[in-house]
């Protein structure tokens, strides 16, 4: 296979490009940019000198409908416009970006306050949460990729609202992200000096990520419901967090709740349920394709503490990508993805 | 005024003497250990070579009762029984730890599994949260010092349950701590290289200061019920920021809520309302007493999202202590704890 | 007493303030820009909300003199052209730039790269390494602060040099230093996610504070030399620890070093000669001005090694300033520095 | 091939799970341990839950004889009496620990304070240096895998000493690393609260790394020499930086000590010479098993700075081991080790 990537300077291209690398089908990997053609990619990153000395390459269509495979990752308002061209044309296209996620484009105008993408592109695009959408993904020529959030929060709540074990209608999703997801370019705010030993709330209900949640819950659990969901930065490069609150149905035991994620996720590699909590946390998935989920029952409050941990830019971008293009290509899924997570 | 400490080794006791240090008020400072007789005290924490060099003493009422004041740092459990003999015999006593923050002897024995301090001498501690009780801390024998967390909970939410802007009966309240929380004893789970980048979630439905948040909103507000709440550890030293959701009441708008906030606290020194979400996060407060809190009605669910942030180790701690000595002492509250946030 | 400060946004600036804020004979700080003139200060910097809520000020000269003391915390290249006019017309000047500190203008050129000040300025400048040329502080007008890895350095190596201890013309120096010392400004270098988990040497023997360094041994110790000094970020916030190696003369033993050191140091209440190496480390003097120095003798080289221990921001910057101007003011060097180091 | 890992439990011994875990030609891995026989591997690391959810297995020569490969990753002294019952009677052993690596017992005994290993075993184990000494790696049954801090620091200045081009009568080594080079034992030390923010010196001029490095000076470029050698902790998990200074002989130049590292590594993959050192951090290693070098001559002084860079868990200990052991089994050096550094 031969594989190109748009985007390829941000931390989720930089992951693709670590996964790829080991990837036992993939036979080429070329780096596409709007801006820099012709920079030597290891001589802005030095950790890879010696394995991608190419250039950067122009972005043209041509070029690029030769390609078996096209990652896009790139910044809201983007792909909306780069990529209509190219559907169709050749390359299966995995956008990382939230381009395509919303089907309703007045919601995506509202919350990512950029033009949307073409209706009948977005009509055709296939939202990429793996584990609940492969049978779709398998035929799709444009993927949708999902957010971060929303991979970590929806892997986690999914089964329960789906079998109706807990109520939907008040989900409180407090998130915790590493500073990574807030992308390579620096800011005040991620100015090491003034992030590293600080935690703290940012766009507070205001999160782009909200309306995927809720469309994703709407898509595979056939629920409707508007939910409270909060991000914070954790001074920390790699890591989300995603702790939900939900009441539980009346008469839901704890024991149904964990078996209802054991039951859904039994055939799903890369899902894993977490029994004890002290073997939670994010570095037990760190730089690996893993999300480790928990439920617990308060039975003093009947509401249910629900946690999903995944490495924000594998799980939740880049390694769920290479997932989704095993499942287009017929390969089983953990191929390339197979690492055992860093811990340490 | 001739201060001593008992616990001075935790990081609780190393913050009532950085404090107490630039205490104009405090003459003299001495050090008791249940152990460690003798050892000199900058021996063990080089950071107070040439400042602290006595020896540790041993803890004896007889000399306790010709301090003015007594702070106690200990772990929960200890206090029960240390200071029932002290009660009353000269110095004002300020306890640290769990031991006196219950009412309910049940409630204590079951959430903290040590037995009881004496429920007379219970009965007769005064709860320390300092801006909503200085009636009678001032008269106060024996304070018992609130914990991290509900300080930082209680000073954020108690004035818009008070003034009945939220509902009490649904509050989710999902906080995270640096890891200084856990003490200063070595475990696995906060040895450097397993606690660095990781984020995780602890005591699911079990931390022991759930009791405490629920007695204090029915002391102070008047209203009972049963909250969730879950405490994270976040990979920095020092701060708390507590995030709660509560629903508004019918009509209440965003300017009530925050209106109600600046209002209770015009005269409190140390309560900051913070108005533009960027100037809120842990190092905003790192290394003073002060809690910033923070409001904002979410329109789609009608939740408000109610903040408070704060030094776990001072407001959290040494620092409120010390604003109850003051008080205690007709002294201004700001005596002695009067410094800038570090921030970086 | 009245201060103003220039470059008040800056690292330097900030500690200034925070420091000024609880030292007793400072009755008003005025904050003064160049571009920011009317910015509220605590809309920028969220830890001085209700603390510093006034505007920032317009540099002018007139304003300026009528204040006691003006501290500049500017970038390189400025006070150059900033400080010749107020040299003089009133208050004491207090530069904690590199502007004033290389006697040599040619030095200064090759290593800063900027226009030097004029040489009569420069001239009447004095260097101010509180600990040993406070005679010349008393009466400067005009201070040349010193630099943060120079402090370090100095307060180590110049009584061994100076006492004939250590082998001047062999001096290895490996220094390190928190990122606040690169600055406020956000860079693709200090960016959290890249700064992060990463150490990593820069300014491979070009740094300008080599002329800084050898300049003091020749004043101080009286003697000329070319030394070896290199410079590292540690990913962490404040801190220098810089570590030099230096043949010793022949016959020179570990206790007629440590000798020296105590020897020099007695009455200096901020340099502190550590015995046990497990006491010595950043987080030690952090958010203080102590200087921590420790030397051991390598039998099987030697060679000594040397280490001073600072917090680049107090000792290594805004700290020793104001050290600085109590000398200036005939009050005792610790006015408003007093305060212990936070340690965690 | 069946690989057997005593020590499993130790950062090391993770880290050769995480890479034999995607190495072609294992087909199986086997934990041993002293004293945890039983437990469920995953209970205690919840990061292999799924991967590794076999039980820990008692240590026993007859059972291990099976194996075509046995690592140990244990402390110093363990290995010395564990190992030589079974040199020579199957497997083929790598030991991560320092038992073997001192060829001399007196000077093991010294720096080691513990019994050495028995004089014959010690004399037939092979120093696995992997880029320099391939040869007598393929044929050893017994391998004294490199220390962490030789690693780094050997790489980078053996070449510049075979040939001549630095004196290696005063090397001047500095060397930096990550927590988890302290093992996984909690301890005051590297409690999160006292090592976050904290750079310290340790172990001056003690450090039993010394040995070991003059040993492989003289045993790979035939010189003989006392290093002056210190060790620093930096607050990050991984990643070792070793600086060393030396006097550069008459008439070298930048160019010639460029050349000879480039030279000497042209065929080495996992050694990589920078040349840009802005290129150069442990996060450019870290995860993988580079070493990326760096020399620079310092005009002024006319001596060199040299600068190895590698993750001390990976080149430094379980890398190196693997790479170590795919030369004993005739397989290319890369073979399940080539993976990109995380970098963020």
């Amino acid at each position: 296979m031969k594989v190109g990537i748009i985007g390829a300077t941000g931390y989720g291209g930089l992951e693709l490009i670590r996964f790829l690398h080991n990837h036992p089908e993939v036979e080429k990997i070329e780096l596409f940019t709007s801006s820099e053609e012709g920079t030597i990619f290891s001589s802005k990153f030095g950790h890879l000198l010696t394995i991608h000395d190419q250039a950067l390459r122009k972005i043209e269509a041509e070029t690029l409908s030769t390609f078996d495979v096209v990652f896009t990752s790139t910044p809201s308002g983007v792909t909306s416009t780069l990529l209509p061209p190219l559907v169709g044309v050749g390359p299966k296209l995995i956008d990382l970006s939230g381009d395509y996620r919303i089907k309703d484009l007045n919601e995506y105008e509202k919350w990512y306050k950029n033009p949307p993408a073409p209706q009948e592109i977005v009509n055709l695009s296939v939202y990429g949460l793996t584990e609940w959408n492969a049978g779709n993904i398998k035929t799709a020529n444009l993927i949708a990729n999902p957010g971060c959030y929303p991979t970590a929060v929806l892997l986690s709540i999914l089964p329960l609202i789906k079998e109706r074990l807990i109520d939907p209608q008040h989900l409180i999703i407090d998130a915790k992200s590493g500073v990574s997801g807030a992308g390579n370019k620096p800011s005040q705010l991620t100015h090491y000096s003034e992030m590293n030993e600080n935690f703290a709330i940012y766009k507070v209900n205001e999160h782009q990520h909200i309306p995927e949640i809720e469309q994703a819950i709407e898509m595979f659990a056939d629920a409707r419901t508007t939910i409270s969901f909060n991000t914070h930065l954790v001074p920390m490069t790699r890591g989300i967090l995603a702790t939900t609150y939900a009441p539980v149905l009346p008469g839901v035991t704890n024991q149904q709740l964990n078996d209802c994620l054991l039951e859904t996720y039994k055939n799903h590699p890369f899902v894993r349920v977490v029994s004890d909590v002290s073997s939670l946390g994010t570095n037990r998935v760190k730089g690996s394709n893993y999300c480790d989920i928990f439920v617990k029952l308060d039975e003093r409050t009947n509401r249910a503490t629900i946690v999903g941990v995944i490495d924000n830019l594998v799980k939740g971008a880049a390694g769920q990508a290479i997932q989704n293009m095993n499942v287009q290509f017929d390969l089983p899924e953990k191929t390339g993805l197979d690492v055992i997570p860093l811990f340490i």
